[in-house]
């Protein structure tokens, strides 16, 4: 397999399967939208979760598991999220197959074992949780329940893309039950902010927070909000929303609780998630015409030693040196890959670790073996240095905390870049249109105005960001506005 | 709720759903035989999966996910794989769900969103994991392949159990494909081997290693190896399984390797899995009357401390105590739960703990204020004693050792006084029917005498152990016999 790519300005799509396909990521099944998470994206999705699910303890979640289907009746109870993921489910309708009596050796479904009620293949988790949350509350005291669960949902989209959009995703789904509405939002909120947190800190991402507008809320929700980030191709990605439910799924659920004055209350609710399409934003924010780049926190290997030899001898001294090395870094939580396999050259070992985004490279020869010194490639930069032997460890740490903050910093002028405040319609149009990136502008909150300039230049409202009080007028219809939102294509 | 349990000799399948659902492990849900696992249980669960994730990577494989569903195509590809599990598999047909015109509010299948080739909820991921390896898969170079996935699999059981015997159930299934014969039998004899391992030294379990016969071998194996444990009321529980696939997947799939001598080959391959049912053999392997009893490696809290106070200024005095406490087990992996709460007496935490099964609760009261001294008592003995506060660490960490031994040494014992050997079949039925538990006998390797047996006693060969050769006459037939082979009554 070839494993140049080609350059994200020649096809930045193109490139970005190529990517996905030739680091090892992930690739298409024979199952229609459905993935194959390979050895080396799971690994990076292995550190995200972990990160995740140590930030969801720490503010007090538990983890739990609920049934993969969802009876049809519970599924349509809250109608809103019922018809909002109608047309995109996957149903159970039989239990058994038989013999085909047509096809020697082949299967048909038995007729006769078809389901009383259809099963949805859960798209989301409300229904049958809320339906469960109705037997463990009955007063105060069950409160609150703060649960999170990793799963896998099915969602039947028409046009897949790895890790993106695919029919199944694995994701994880909070969904907490309070006292008071106030509760409710507050957990929204701290929500929203721990997902920022993990996307700026952990996948060097910068977001933009905020709230969707009432069109782009989810179903069933009585507000969204969000974090937003801007892809290398100046498209917009959704990257984890939060849910403020009302009192929606406890009405549909009957879900009531005694409150400390002994009257009969129903409950508030939060929802919550991130998927796999992380792995999505984290690709198309860091990497380049090389491969992927990948941030060390987040990296499943952060150092690389290749040798370079040419008999066994030096490679015995060179491994001997590794050894060292290793030694050093014992209990540091980096790991390192030393790479002394005779199938590929040096030069072929140097183009397989960029692009799969090994944040550093030491190189080692017979020269460094005489002046203790090696040779150490930042990916991010792809630049070199000499330094000496003694100072590896410190001098490694020291570039893996670099690399981590550069990439945030990087990420970070490239959207200031792609930021662009307009006034007036024919700016926005044009920058949609040739710029791209994120745009800032006043909008009379209307869904017509929203729709019509979805319409027009494909650029939905991203979120209404929180303090961008301001008053101005609609770019769109002139009608007064008290504060800008954000708009781009999005993914 | 009444806490209280219905005790084991009483209705032992009645004390285990009771305990299940009230030590909050897992309850049923309104999905036909799908269980909610609740935060309890699924922290247990949790601490498993990490072991056995742990020594999966330590033995060379790494996590990949592969899709939910397998088309029909695929799933009938190895015929009697497909056979096995043609008879309970959930089974999507449709895409979309529409309004019901007849129903206001209501959801109906939408007719025309049929899916061309139906799609399995996967009962188990051969079919969809060898058809990828396929794509993987030219050279000797490309292999081995050890891959293991952690996923949720369906199979449409008829009579159901929390834990034991769900429709949907959470397990890890590991893949693999190698050169050689030798190289697939090792690995699965290898797994086998560490299933084992793990069974024995966290959960404080005993297990006899053996080979299934043809009848219970798994579908589409050569060869399944197992592991089987004995419950506290006789009867077996298969606690994990490795199968010797042989060629048979290869040549379903059709793949093949070039070797090193350019020749084109079928690949070797083995599976291996074992699932959520092991929480049900943890619980009814070491829980009593009382409740829950949990090795300390597999507890999420190893330690409880329960407050006996008057009034605040002594609950300050006590809370200051387990401050001091608390950071003497700092970073030594013992989770202890400090329970100063309000909301029940002393006697209610005692119970409920203990229906958690915490393997060590430390009681502090005013005299042990006094006396610089605390109540320690342990769960598996439910037996207490008073030692010095100075001394809490090291008594701590030394019973949590002891318990977690002592818990095995209990089973085996157990074991060992309910394994039963016999050579006539007066006996075998006597056994079987008054004693329970396991018995040896020798077999003339016929699958006619398992099934007559089977019949007659409901006993099932559970594994034909290794290193029991021994000449001898079947116990049925009379007819020669090379070895004893393990039967029993089994979940």
């Amino acid at each position: 397999m070839d494993k140049k790519l080609v350059s994200r300005a020649d096809d930045y799509s193109r490139w970005y399967n190529d990517l996905v396909v030739k680091a090892g990521l992930a690739e298409n099944s024979s199952v229609r939208g459905c993935m194959v998470i390979k050895p080396y994206g799971y690994a990076i999705w292995e550190k995200m979760k972990a990160q995740l699910d140590k930030m969801f303890k720490e503010t007090g979640h538990q983890n739990a598991y609920f049934p993969l289907f969802v009876p049809k009746s519970l599924f349509e109870a809250e109608e809103k999220n019922a018809k909002g993921f109608a047309k995109e489910c996957a149903i159970v309708t039989h239990y058994r197959l038989e013999s085909d009596p047509e096809n020697e050796g082949k299967l048909r479904v038995d007729p006769d074992a078809k389901l009383e009620e259809e099963l949805i293949v859960r798209p989301t988790s409300e229904a049958v949780i809320w339906n469960t949350y109705k037997n463990w509350i009955q007063s105060y005291r069950d409160l609150p329940i703060l649960i999170n669960q990793w799963a896998n949902v099915v969602r039947w989209e028409m046009r897949t893309r790895l890790f993106l959009r695919t029919a199944e995703f694995l994701w994880q789904e909070g969904h907490t039950a309070h006292e008071t509405k106030e509760e409710a939002i507050n957990e929204t909120k701290m929500i929203n902010d721990l997902y920022a947190e993990f996307a700026e800190k952990y996948m060097s991402m910068p977001v933009i927070k905020g709230t969707k507008t009432e069109n782009e809320t989810f179903a069933g929700a009585e507000k969204t909000l969000c974090i937003e980030a801007l892809m290398q191709d100046g498209k917009a990605l959704q990257a984890g929303t939060s849910h403020f439910l009302g009192q929606n799924f406890s009405k549909a659920f009957d879900v009531k609780y005694t409150n400390k004055e002994g009257e009969l209350k129903y409950v508030w609710a939060s929802s919550w998630g991130v998927s796999s399409r992380l792995m999505g934003a984290l690709i198309m924010t860091h990497s380049d015409d090389n491969g992927l780049v990948l941030p060390p926190k987040l990296a499943p290997i952060q150092v690389v030693i290749v040798p370079i030899f040419k008999d066994k001898k030096e490679l015995d001294e060179i491994s001997s040196v590794v050894d060292s090395i290793k030694l050093k870094f014992e209990g540091s939580n980096v790991e390192i890959k030393f790479d002394n396999s005779d199938k590929l050259r040096p030069g072929a070992k140097f183009a397989k670790y960029e692009l799969e985004g090994v944040p550093v490279r030491i190189v080692i020869g017979p020269n460094d073996l005489k002046n203790k010194s090696l040779e150490i490639f930042r990916r991010d930069e792809l630049s070199k240095e000499i330094i000496p032997l003694d100072n590896v460890k410190a001098h490694v740490l020291e570039l893996l905390d670099e690399i981590q903050i550069n990439l945030y910093k990087k990420s970070l002028s490239f959207r200031n870049a792609n930021t662009t405040k307009v006034d007036n319609f024919e700016d926005f149009k044009d920058v949609v249109l040739n710029k791209g990136g994120f745009v800032l502008a006043h909008w009379d909150g209307t869904k017509e105005t929203e729709e019509k300039i979805k319409e027009i230049t494909k650029a939905t409202i991203r979120c209404i960001p929180f303090n961008k009080n301001e008053q101005g007028k609609c770019v769109y219809s002139g009608k007064p506005s008290s504060k800008m939102v954000l708009f781009a294509k999005g993914y």
